[in-house]
């Protein structure tokens, strides 16, 4: 076989509710080698909470994207294993998204341009036993470790109408001065990410904007956490582009005894055009 | 120097208690890659409970054999860490194993053929000081790193005719109808495995099997997670190939309260000849 | 472009608080690779206590030395971003350590030689659009990046007369028969790391040296945790090279009830010229 490179080394990340203790991203992580040994396994997380499809979503659409075009994204958050979920490879315009169908790679899926939809039925792919539990390790892996080397995507499977399935993050309710969210994300420094967009903020004058929490406000948009002075809370636009609430070098979710759905108001004034 | 990309590129896997905050494993990576720049370093885990060799054994059996032939699975799991437990390279048929010899490796070598036992006897392939405490970043590490450069298994110290020590997983007991097991491994999603084999329950019909576990029965091995309703509890066969006890999109440690030891009995009727 | 592997394939360490739940340290990845898909990405950790810039260096001062001559280091604790603090690249006779000059860095820069410190001001190596709060993605990933594929030092940015900002660990009191410290880092074991040097030790006779710590007494020296009786205390040199109080086999950090800055003190008697 004449080696191509290029493709040969592609990048494979891998985002899973696997956990670091157990055997089972080990595993496939060598069922991937074992396929192709120079994969470029890239670990985005393993730690997403078991099951929660909503939170690996989200870490899918924080990280995917900063990859480079070509990179193959497995995902394996996966509670309906070995049942009626169909396991799927997307292809868009830059990356391949690989995984099962239950909503996973659907935020993401928002900001790529689909190119098609395989379901992966084609056995030859997989490894030689499937299991009824681990089809990160059985189907998604090998089949990650094949494309990587080459086979086309139309190889693994029937190319399918459908749209993956999708969750939705939920919606916020705007009107011209105001709009209500919710907070949909804690991260391990106890920031709380809602689910206001930098678009939606893009409206309002950022000094004017007053964003109330849990019988709390917060004046304006800070540009860093370091705007206010250490212990104060905050709100900022995060990295990923949603309204951001903080407390400069401390952990907001303590600090409000915050937790995920808790509704955010911010009240505004329209940019003048 | 001759590059010689087949060996220099050589998978390395880690297997530790190291924890992932502290300095431990990135120094002991540092040190392999030292040796070896281009060693492809695959993290198994570094999170095995600090000491519990039990556990290390367990995931190495659960990871190890999914990976290509040549790979080198270093496990440093090693609570008599500089004192009379002897430090070994164990080549098999498809793998080398290194590590210190207190039956981390003993699961995993069941199913590998063995070749050979070496006592790592020769400093020349430490690292030029040698803490008393730290043998993965000082022998075990930079031993594997040269073994992926292309030394010989020989070189590292004596043959020797024993073999490795072993540690047993406790033993089911069994008769014509029932076999009496234990909880021996929980998994992050507190998924029970117990020590009966896939083996062992073929002996019996599989919709006739009956699971006692803590005051409860659950009737039939199911094929997936998802052949009860959501928060219900089953049997079915692992990943790693023994009688898992789960709960469908739940956890089972906490819906069953379960501890590693509890005492599982499982009923059966033989299958027809 | 010539490729030019030596350089290309350079080794790219990450140590950060961005947690492992999170996109951020995936996202970091991913703007690595972007730039350079062939950097050999390696984890020291991403588990320092958010915002523990001592604790960070402690790490940083634990692993970096054992790389290969051209390590690239990143390090992220970076409480203070998008702030005043500078960010910088230090290249010292080694290695490279890019990241917030906020004394991260100063623990490790003191074993090294430093040639040169540069402000990273040249904004044609970040991400084109860089954020107030994850300059981890968007700026020193990049600068990693383009360094490790074979830019000038100097093209980043200026470089400045004053050395990196120092944090110290805390002074320890000595006199001819006897030493005051403190913990400064307890490890996933539970090992006590003092602030107590090998050198200053080196000036007792090991086997007369009594540590006392917290109403208890520990006599001598010990060559490695197994010289004692498992679950009894013991004190020795840690692989980092300072005094470590420990228990064998078990959690000295529980068995004293420890916590960072508990005081030490060491008596010993003057070795014979």
């Amino acid at each position: 076989m004449v080696k191509k490179p290029e493709v040969m080394d592609r990048i494979i990340t891998l985002t899973t509710d696997f956990g670091l203790k157990d055997p089972y991203q080990g595993a496939m992580k060598g069922a991937v080698l074992s396929i192709n040994p120079r994969a470029a396994i890239v670990d985005i997380t393993h730690s997403i909470t078991p099951g929660n499809v909503l939170e690996g979503a989200f870490v899918l659409l924080g990280a995917c994207s900063f990859y480079p075009k070509g990179t193959i994204h497995v995902g394996v958050v996966d509670p309906g294993v070995g049942g009626a979920r169909r396991p799927i490879l997307v292809e868009t315009q830059d990356y391949f998204f690989i995984g099962p169908d239950n909503g996973l790679f659907s935020l993401v899926l928002k900001k790529e341009k689909v190119v098609r939809t395989v379901l992966l039925n084609n056995s030859r792919y997989f490894r030689s036993e499937v299991s009824n539990t681990f089809h990160g390790r059985d189907i998604f892996g090998p089949v990650a470790a094949h494309l990587s080397l080459g086979v086309e995507v139309l190889a693994f499977g029937d190319e399918v109408e459908e749209s993956p399935l999708t969750i939705e993050i939920p919606e916020t309710q705007k009107d011209n001065s105001s709009i209500k969210g919710e907070i949909i994300y804690i991260d391990t420094f106890g920031n709380l990410i809602t689910n206001i967009k930098v678009d939606d903020l893009d409206y309002y004058e950022a000094g004017a904007v007053e964003v109330a929490f849990k019988g709390k406000r917060i004046k304006g948009l800070k540009p860093t956490y370091s705007s206010v002075g250490s212990g104060e809370p905050l709100a900022l636009i995060s990295s990923s582009r949603y309204l951001e609430i903080a407390v400069n070098s401390g952990d907001a979710a303590g600090f409000f005894k915050a937790r995920l759905g808790d509704p955010v108001r911010l009240k505004g004034r329209k940019k003048a055009d």
